[in-house]
């Protein structure tokens, strides 16, 4: 048995034991193709059929109506900032921002540097640790679309519910939540996710957005940073990063054979509440988001002493819990969980974590 | 032993045999840290030292000067098409280009739609078979630089020794002999390079590029579109593609325990002597590509008869030689033999010809 370790890290996170597996043993011959998925041309048969099912796979998980177009893009959700404006952007040159956090505030100055960015609301005032809610009625018809990040992994927060945007089309970054539970795809115009958090390996982003949108984007865009490239070309305008989708084409088939993203939601909210349940309990280590919007996938807390924090993270390090020291402009501690985490490894620091109340 | 195929793919493409075990069996722990390298936290110290250890490879294996600055991104060439108009087009809105193919067409599009793309001479009259030659006087001073693609792919010609720019700074994509042959960096102003062909998996692109062309970009670019953002984030502004740059620095490594550029160039030249050799003697077999203009990398043959070309290919898959295939605009066959094809497996092919040559 080679060494594991519990590895709490915001992204790249954690795979699925079995994932790797599956993986490494065929790593120097791909279902007997006499080659690892990495040095086949993309487009061969073979890749053409991984590249595929990975798209359907993910359109079953999610139950992605058929008017959504599904991209397999490079460039993270820093380079969707800039995209999504530049596509979307096509009526008022306008868009509406909830400014929830560190992405956000990313996805807001690139929006500005192309058009306007209007920030409705913001919950900068308390190092966004909570959601802030709005009426409808601030978001003005004058508006491309709305923006927000539907989980903050910074700060352990994410919406709850749908969002009313008064109509506008809404656009979401899903980067740390894609997959761990339950959405209605109709209810967004535009979803975009970074794979590395809760799908696989960096250096794939999925985008999937309503045709309709795709069609009326301008015509004369960079072709890297135009949708209708990569939907007009399935995404192989140019190389895709064919392994990255390789292996989250295996991760959407483990999803599946865990029963699915409603399996999967009831999981990731058993194994939240063993956390929040000790947060919520212990007189050393309190929970930095708000109550009501608590996120299921970063869980972030402090013992209120930097020097205890710091002792905290040094220990679980040496028992093999790795990545738990919180972001900078939040501090304390962050426990990434996504649906590769298992509820043992998260059972295993909350009694790590008694443990350590108990001694200090 | 697993089943291997030769792999002539044009990219992505073969990676040596070598370089896969090794990462295979670091699959489930890399360096006993418990995790596969595309599971950590990019900001860890583990991942930090592959970085470091990556670039600190390149730029010995390419002697890359202090005033040259290196970056590993997303998007590919097709990407860079872009970006380095957007961030080198400062002065005059110009740049003047050499057509030699497809590669050089997307570059001429893409700088077009942002300013105005040159074309000082094309080879587009013969199919792309060779490279135009150009006096320096064609390169007038009102432009910002001079763009080439120093091996064409598709085509399989490459330029060789140094153009005369008449003063203007060169850039040059690589894409496909990179790593190949010993070049001075010094006589380039930029290099890029889509890691897929010459290096390891796709999804990472190297960009190398002097300091001061950096310094003098605009500043309020798109930040995934600015080399500045890249360059004082040290490629780590958002999350890099880590197992890409992974596999990529193992490729590094493996060029230097096999004695660096200067004995892959003696060996690729030794390589695609074999292949030429027989093309320039054999009755059916014929180059495609101008004596003077061929690549090392990828050699472009054919019969003369799309079915008799249709045959071999057919053969040649049968016996384990993938991907033969030449694009649909030059017909025929094309060999691609970057670093990781070995000489033995030219050999095989060219036997394999010869074969089918007397059979038919």
């Amino acid at each position: 048995m080679e060494k594991r370790v519990l590895n709490f890290s915001a992204g790249p996170a954690c795979l699925p034991l079995e994932v790797l597996k599956e993986a490494q043993q065929e790593y120097i011959s791909y279902g007997g193709s006499g080659m690892n998925v990495m040095e086949m041309s993309h487009r061969g048969k073979v890749f053409d059929g991984i590249m595929k099912e990975t798209e359907q796979d993910l359109r079953e998980l999610m139950d992605i109506p058929d008017d959504y177009d599904v991209m397999f893009l490079q460039g993270g959700a820093s380079l969707q900032f800039f995209m999504v404006p530049l596509n979307l952007m096509t009526k008022y040159k306008k868009a509406h921002f909830l400014h929830t956090g560190i992405w956000a505030k990313r996805a807001i100055v690139e929006a500005g540097k192309y058009a306007e960015a209007n920030v409705v609301a913001s919950s900068e005032d308390k190092t966004f640790s909570y959601i802030p809610k709005v009426d409808a009625d601030v978001f003005t018809k004058n508006a491309d679309y709305v923006h927000i990040v539907s989980n903050n992994t910074i700060f352990g927060t994410k919406f709850k519910g749908v969002l009313d945007t008064n109509g506008l089309p809404l656009v979401s970054d899903m980067s740390s939540c894609i997959l761990s539970e339950k959405i209605d795809v109709r209810d967004y115009s535009l979803i975009f996710a970074g794979a590395q958090k809760n799908i696989g390996p960096a250096g794939v982003t999925m985008v999937i957005v309503k045709k309709e949108l795709v069609e009326s984007a301008p015509d004369d865009l960079p072709a890297m940073l135009s949708y209708k490239t990569h939907v007009e070309k399935d995404s192989m305008f140019n190389t895709p990063p064919t392994y990255s989708i390789y292996m989250a084409g295996k991760v959407f088939k483990w999803l599946k054979k865990q029963g699915g993203i409603e399996a999967m939601e009831k999981k990731n909210a058993e194994k939240a509440a063993v956390l929040y349940d000790l947060l919520d309990s212990s007189d050393m280590f309190k929970p930095l988001a708000a109550v009501e919007d608590r996120s299921l996938m970063n869980v972030t807390f402090s013992t209120g002493d930097a020097e205890k924090d710091k002792a905290f993270i040094e220990q679980a390090t040496k028992n093999d819990m790795l990545f738990l020291k919180g972001h900078r402009l939040s501090g304390g501690m962050r426990a990434s969980i996504y649906n590769a985490m298992p509820k043992k490894g998260v059972e295993k620091l909350v009694s790590f974590m008694k443990d350590f109340e108990n001694k200090n």
